[in-house]
């Protein structure tokens, strides 16, 4: 198994959490440095037409992108650890929170959506800095609307079980700090990830201990 | 059972051809009007506090929200006709597919994101709407890529049963339309569409066959 991946990538950062929680270890790491603009090579065009990480490709030669499909996979050929309650209710909650971060939030502030709005509408640095800030913030009040209100969020998002939705949120507060948005507002989902970043596996899988990172952002 | 809609969103679309596929029927119908603003009125936050639609209350008050989380919802409690296929690694490229859609393209064309661009960077009609046709064009050229070159395709984008993929597809060549993005260009995308439009399913649940809607866009 090769994993495509680059330090920053908030979205590969939510598949390396699901390989180490469920112990799959991939041969490969592959860097695709989004800032030299690795991901339009038309090498890597091939892999992912779409021109994003993460991208796995399976020893049979199959190639999974995008995050969220990647973690369901995971999740139902590596049954264990669950990263899905069992009740449907639960499933669809839970799936609901990992969407308000990988489809409200993450895809505006990535950087194919920053450079465009630099080139094609000048838009200069403190501007896109203010762009990350809003949409992140937006966020992060529903996400702690949510949770800060619903009996169903227990020591993580759901209960006392890991999900899809702590792989998101802890892709969150990581992006939040790429924006300069302190996420201590926002109680419930400060413990939260401060609990996530006790895990071991969340811990080896946050952006800033790949190769190729800063010692800050 | 409640569905909040409005004739212009896609995601709501997403989930109104779902609920036909299954033949489940809503009791209500709310429109929530996202040019009018409805969206962000207090009584809609408590329901969703990302102040988005689609959202269904079902009868024992479980709100769920997010188009992604609601299709796979009711492809669990609702399991014929199938929305996945059955074999894990097809299942992941419907999800995959999907998620071009629904993460990678429709937030970026959503009605806050327009409006804040045009409020907070003074961008014009014509900036928008260049700013829609740019990432409709982005992600018809992966889908494309990925329909035309991959012997999974079918009839429609994995083999001959209609899947979550062909759902976001639609609702994706709807949206192009909204941003004048001829989807001619692109053969196989167009081949299903048209395919996907003569089901019933699809059909009565097409944004221009809601309340509301104007004759064209």
């Amino acid at each position: 198994m090769k994993l495509f991946s680059f330090w920053r990538s908030l979205a590969t950062f939510r598949v390396r959490i699901a390989l180490n929680l469920k112990g799959v270890m991939p041969d490969e790491i592959i860097e695709i440095n989004l800032v030299k603009g690795d991901q339009r090579d038309a090498a890597f065009r091939k892999i992912n037409p779409m021109m994003a990480i993460p991208a796995l490709i399976e020893d049979d030669g199959t190639v999974l992108f995008e995050s969220l499909a990647i973690l369901e996979d995971l999740d139902e050929t590596h049954p264990n650890p669950p990263l899905l309650p069992k009740e449907p209710k639960a499933r669809a909650r839970v799936r609901a929170l990992a969407q308000i971060v990988a489809c409200d939030t993450h895809p505006l502030i990535v950087p194919r959506v920053r450079e465009y709005l630099a080139h094609e509408y000048k838009i200069d640095e403190a501007g896109i800095l203010k762009w990350g800030h809003h949409w992140h913030t937006q966020s992060l009040i529903a996400l702690e609307t949510h949770l800060s209100g619903s009996p169903q969020t227990g020591r993580y998002c759901q209960g006392d079980q890991v999900t899809i939705a702590d792989i998101c949120l802890a892709g969150q507060a990581a992006g939040a700090s790429y924006f300069k948005c302190d996420i201590a507002p926002y109680p419930t989902i400060k413990r939260i990830v401060d609990e996530l970043n006790t895990i071991d596996a969340f811990a080896r899988a946050h952006p800033l201990q790949q190769p190729g990172a800063p010692a800050s952002v």
